[in-house]
């Protein structure tokens, strides 16, 4: 058995948390790894490391390796397809069929968003390998969920015929409902809600695809035939940019005949807004739950997030609020799912508060700008051990560095010395230099900028082990 | 005519704006001046300005001092009174009193909040000078607002016989009312809001403070023979900390048979919560004020309140939202009274942020912590063109200097240099060391703090041009 992570979401639903470049899967949320990582470590031992592969998207390649690096994990990082565009989940998991089924077309292959929370791993695991024999029979496999609540942001399905305990023939998918259809769902005992996780054949999906959605099974096959030569990335580029952005259910699930459902008996949530963050911290007697150095008077129903300043609330209810260094969320908690339209709001204000974090992380560290003025800037910059930045040099800008941890090795110009702690050094405009940590804990430095021209696309990189232009 | 500016208040309820050293009056609210600025700039020609006095505590002398010198106000910055602790108005106006009245006991005193909110200055003039005869004809004279809405927040009083046009004797003054009695004493027309501004001659409160307070009456004629001598701040000191915080209205107004109230026409607000905000600025079709970056999605009734990051709000209806560098404030319209309570819970957690901004004003510019690490702390400060810091010396710090703007005249040990912009200069531990900004453009730089022990409490001055500890 194989996996398949989708890793490429642009999670805009936890705003201001998730950023474009920063998206939910790459958080973590009440618990010590993050989605990604636990997606990763949730497979094992039952599927090899070797045997998951991840498929997102070029902008969280180093983030996503970084954090199957940090949390031990390797084999996955050799198996990471990269979407040219974002297309929905369609043409993600018709790629993922292609290159997988490449040794054995009959190769069963798990699909699972990297951004869901399920505690229960034995569950889980159980789950998968009665779905595999489904699966190695020729079905289209589904989890379902029992559904808790009358939820309206799920997509259901309706059971059909029983297969075998605990899976069934699936009669129908219904779209988004609304409360009352929703309601008599949950009454009825015959309504599961669809979780977005699949097992199914590398051959049979691209048959169903062929049979439902040719045109991107057209694409599927030339893309095929140029695996292994020197066109593939080319005829990638090109045939995945020209598919529709359709998702696997509405273009495969709703149309196929040949769809089972299990029912998945695990603790699980899509984290589909901050209204969910109810279901991995658990709320105080007044429903409130508050992250963070919090003050609260008289609130219920409320959750609370603060970063790193102090978050005061005073009268609320059903009220979210999540604040992060840039940007402070108050969101009714009914509205939850609009939080998508304060990011297209920001889009369209071309403000910048969507894309990245105050605090950007690197594949060596991390950088936070503590500042911007007229021509200064100040940043704070964390190394980790043994990490080293590229050999660059900076057109408009001249840099101040003062080591507040550990020691910097720093190449400046033609010189290369080390820098301590409570020592500085400073780098001219036009010089090459480098930083790098050769030490065994983290190498903090201050940096401040100054120069007529302050944005990071001022750079000229000679080398870098990180292989980026 | 003299004025008795009152600007010793806590201002706890524009909380996290306003701070235990940062005060309402001291906040430019809604216009180019602070309150306090406003408060002595719309008192000429009437009042001299050597006829002005202020009555605050020692902790915002210098930046009550700054702000009359920034404004252009010569005068009342020699008549500063300071008061030992806080014991509300009624013993600060009797001070007052005491002071203004060595001259001439006679003397009319108009005795004004710094913290209000007052746009029409030939109205203000008009009613201070009626004010004044009735004062001089032995009369405590209070300015009644004609009320607007049935408001819980105010006092209220009740008109008595007329004495002239738009001046009647007081009837009762009656406290803070619920909402039903408020709204039927506005339906009345008999009743005005007690605004806390007075008139009097200083022999009258003397004499009524005498009847109604024995004992704050017996403390001011202990310091009141005490002035002159070089007992007088002993003297001042233990009377003050002895008598009873009790406001004016409460101790003499209310229980006076002597009170005449004039019907103030000027538009008025006391600016007395964050509700009021929409007095000052105007709100838009939905009933939102916004000030700062705000994406509103769908919002009501709200004010938004950004300093300098991005608040987004969704679906809220009547909430307050108060975003400040180091605190967030979410608060329901109708429980703007209680942001007190925040603030007492902040000091009963022992946090700092009631206490000071992130910030810091201080007589030669500013300074704001940036960061906090372990054994690190970075500054940004800003120095006025001219100004200067104290000769000073830390023992527990090192300290790293990047100028970003501006020129720094630099005193190193025995050295003296000037450090330009993107130069920096490195201060020792245990090194007497001096800023100055020699220059005629604000001097900026990054401070990058070095050591064990990084609290403002480790400093010994040698010279300090402002005279302080």
């Amino acid at each position: 058995m194989k996996a398949l992570i989708l890793a490429g979401g642009q999670g805009t639903r936890f705003w201001p948390l998730s950023r474009e470049l920063y998206p939910k899967q790459l958080l973590r949320i009440g618990g010590g790894h993050t989605l990604l990582q636990e997606t990763a470590l949730r497979l094992g031992p039952m599927i090899k490391p070797a045997d998951v592969h991840i498929i997102t998207n070029g902008k969280l390649l180093l983030d996503i390796k970084g954090q199957l690096a940090d949390a031990g994990i390797a084999g996955p990082e050799k198996n990471i397809m990269l979407e040219p565009v974002p297309r929905n989940t369609a043409p993600a998991v018709g790629l993922g069929a292609l290159y997988l089924g490449i040794d054995d077309p009959e190769s069963v292959i798990a699909v699972l968003p990297s951004d869901h929370l399920i505690k229960e791993k034995a569950k889980f695991h159980a789950v998968l390998r009665k779905a595999a024999k489904l699966a190695e029979a020729g079905y289209l496999v589904v989890f379902g969920i029992r559904p808790t609540r009358p939820e309206t942001g799920y997509g259901y399905i309706k059971l059909g015929a029983k297969i075998d305990k605990g899976s069934f023939k699936v009669e129908r998918f219904v779209e988004k409902p609304d409360t009352d259809t929703a309601a008599n769902y949950v009454a009825s005992g015959e309504y599961l809600w669809n979780s977005g996780m699949f097992v199914w054949r590398a051959d049979v999906v691209l048959a169903e695809i062929k049979k439902h959605m040719p045109e991107l099974s057209k694409s599927l096959g030339r893309i095929g035939k140029a695996i292994g030569t020197p066109r593939e990335a080319a005829v990638l580029d090109k045939e995945f940019s020209a598919v529709k952005a359709i998702s696997i259910d509405y273009g495969v699930m709703e149309r196929s005949k040949n769809v089972a459902v299990i029912v998945a008996d695990f603790s699980w949530s899509d984290l589909g807004s901050w209204d969910a963050i109810g279901e991995v911290i658990p709320p105080d007697a007044d429903g409130n739950v508050s992250v963070g150095k919090v003050v609260n008077v008289g609130c219920k129903g409320s959750t609370f997030y603060a970063e790193d300043r102090l978050v005061a609330a005073v009268g609320l209810e059903d009220v979210i609020i999540v604040d992060t260094p840039d940007a402070t969320l108050v969101c009714r908690k009914d509205r939850a799912q609009d939080v998508k339209e304060v990011v297209a709001e920001l889009k369209r204000r071309g403000y910048d508060e969507h894309i990245t974090h105050k605090t950007v992380k690197r594949p060596w560290g991390s950088y936070t700008v503590l500042q911007e003025g007229p021509m200064y800037k100040i940043k704070r910059i964390e190394v980790k051990p043994g990490a080293k930045l590229s050999h660059q040099m900076h057109h408009h800008r001249s840099e101040h560095w003062v080591v507040v941890a550990g020691t910097a090795r720093v190449t400046n110009g033609d010189q290369v010395t080390n820098v301590h702690v409570n020592e500085s050094t400073y780098i001219p405009m036009s010089t090459r230099h480098r930083l790098e940590n050769p030490g065994k804990v983290p190498l903090q430095i201050i940096e401040v900028q100054n120069g007529e021209y302050l944005k990071e696309d001022d750079i000229v990189r000679f080398d870098d082990v990180y292989r980026r232009p």
